[in-house]
Formats: C-alpha cells, sequence, structure tokens
C-alpha cells in the first residue's frame, strides 16, 4: 500500500488494478494499471513508493547555512547537503509533524536547534523524480540556529563526516561549481531564491 | 549490474557483494554488502539503479523558458515542468550524448529545437534523491530555440497536455508559488540563479 495519497493533485485518475511487484522497509515497487484525466485508455507505470521526507535549511543569527558533508551509497560519493530524513508517520502529514521531524533532523545531523526567538518558514515541497516514484520533501527554513545542549546524535545508517557553515556567498560558489548537487539542496535554495529570502 | 558507474565520486569504497532483489526495464533494486571511507566495518544498503536523464532549459528569442505540461503517474498529477528525459545509451555519457539526447527530448515535448546560431551550455548535473538510487539527471540551457519544422512528437507513454513559454518573472512567480515542484525545473533553476545566467 503506497505510503501516502495526500499529494494527488488532480481529479479524474482511476486505479484499475494494482500489485506489488517488490517491497521491503525502503521501498515498495508496484505495477499500476489506470486510467488519467487525458489517458482513457487503460495503461500500466511501474511506480516506486517511498516515505515523505523533510529538509531543513539551518541558518545562523550570522547569516551562515549549516551543510552536512555525507556518505551516499547509491552514489558512492560524499555530498555537502542540508539535513534532511525521512517521516515515519504515514498518512498525510499535518504541519506540526513535518516540523518536528525538521527539527529532530538538524539535531541529529548538525547538534543545532531552533533559537528561542526562531522561525520556521515553510518553502513548500517538491518530488524528487515524478516520473518513477511518489517521493516528495517539505522543505522548511529554520532562523536563527543555535548549537544545542545535546549535541549531534548520528544514526548508524548515516555517515556525517563534517558539519560546516558557509557564507550565501560561499553557498552560491558550491551551487554554480557543481559542488552542491542534491536535488534536496537545490530545490531549497531555488524557493528561497524565488520567494526573495535571500537578498 | 547497474546502469552507469561513471559518477562515483570518492576512492575507498568496497562492494563485498551485491544482490539483484527486483528487475524490470525501469528500475533494480539490489541489496549492496559494501565497505566505505568512514565505514570500515562492511554493512547492507538498499539501491535502486535508474538510467541517466537530462533535462532542458529551452530558452527562446525574447527570454522565455518553455515547459511542458505533463501528467505524472506516480502522483497522480498534471506539473509544469522543462522537458526532460532518460539516456539510452548506457555507460558514460560524452557530451554529444548527451546534447543528443536533450535536443531530441526538447524537439518531442516542445516541438522546439536549438536556432541556427543558438548554444548549448552545461548546468552541471544533480542526483534526484542520493539516499536510494543511483538517479541523476544533465542539465542543458539551449539558448535561444526555434519552432521546429518537424513539430513535436509525444511517446506513447508521456501525457504532455499544454507547452508554453514564460517570462522570467512568471517562472519565478510558479517556483515562489510552489507550482513548479519537480527536481528537475528546480534544480535547473538552482544552477542558473547562482551562475549568474538569469540577470
Amino acid at each position: 500500500m503506497p505510503f501516502h495519497r495526500f499529494i494527488l493533485g488532480d481529479e479524474g485518475w482511476r486505479i484499475q488494478g494494482e500489485e506489488v511487484l517488490f517491497a521491503n522497509p525502503y521501498i515498495e515497487v508496484h505495477r499500476v494499471e489506470l486510467t488519467s484525466p487525458v489517458r482513457s485508455q487503460s495503461f500500466q507505470w511501474t511506480v516506486a513508493y517511498r516515505k515523505g521526507a523533510v529538509v531543513v535549511v539551518p541558518r545562523t543569527e550570522d547569516g551562515r547555512f549549516l551543510l552536512v558533508r555525507q556518505e551516499r551509497v547509491p552514489i558512492q560519493a560524499s555530498l555537502w547537503e542540508f539535513p534532511a530524513g525521512q517521516i515515519d508517520e504515514g498518512g498525510k502529514h499535518s504541519w506540526e509533524v513535518i516540523c518536528g521531524a525538521g527539527r529532530r533532523e538538524m539535531r541529529e545531523e548538525t547538534g543545532y536547534e531552533l533559537g528561542v526567538s526562531g522561525e520556521i518558514i515553510s518553502l513548500g515541497h517538491f518530488f524528487s523524480s515524478a516520473g518513477f516514484t511518489d517521493e516528495h520533501s517539505h522543505l522548511l527554513l529554520m532562523s536563527p540556529v543555535v548549537p544545542s545542549p545535546q549535541g549531534s546524535a548520528h544514526d548508524s545508517g548515516e555517515a556525517i563526516t563534517e558539519v560546516r557553515g558557509f557564507t550565501l556567498g560561499e553557498f552560491e560558489g558550491m551551487i554554480a561549481s557543481g559542488e552542491i548537487r542534491d536535488a534536496n539542496t537545490l530545490s531549497a535554495y531555488a524557493r528561497m531564491t524565488a520567494m526573495g529570502l535571500l537578498r
């Protein structure tokens, strides 16, 4: 069963049949047979279902962006990225659940937490690869963030080797050079720019 | 076998074993056992292998960005996106192969082609969800583009319902409002902004 259905945006989709081709705790692959608003003849599609996720932009009082350097197994490389993680709760995610997951991921991965006078700004959500998976990530800007007395607490399944604050100029230089190259961080930057939050 | 291995960025990764859990023409799911530069004890990971892809930013002579409105089955919604498609050739993709795939996808999905005096600017590549899949997309800016005498030619597997040119202001408004919400389009915009190509 799909992890969530809240993102369905349009009327006129009809599932005719659905077969689980593969499932483990990380991914479910289904063959779906359906009709759509512009395809009245039923057709088949392979869909990879994944949990929803949250990506946090932690910004410090002096305007730096915190990035974590993380080993990414599928590409056998380490990337500089914003902290992120899956949301374990199923169903439609409330603002409280999204913010709770975001604060937890940020604290665990960076050792920072939202300051007492800090605020959380929604940057919306995005789909990582909408042609093959329903995976989506909520984007949150948290500002200002401060070191947490609890420190960081990395999952055993993660390998974060460094946490560092970057100025806006350094951050944009890493995007321009291609050093930053994950959809989470690029999408969060796109939204902040278009929303006029950076300048 | 993974579709490509060219993206491996770091030394020090050792595959100890690999088992195919599921495979069809669209996705291969493997259980990989490996060590990494910072994890000397072998551990397991589920990896979804996918073909590489190309995303094209088609910009017209008068500075408009062409977007296609496309039905996306996994999320049962239609999105405004830059034209994109998978690269069928395996192995490491040369600049010629990437540009060829990009020109083909743009022509098929929008009915436009690169103008005679047009140029193709690389915006690098990105990973759609590096924690679970090796999927990556090359980003190309093509400018100026002009209507092709051949017109468009949509794949039977696609459902593109509209093609339209948007000014930079309209395009940024759609990103800010959340109407544009796919990693391809957001990542291309992020790179163009950080590289100083928009203003």
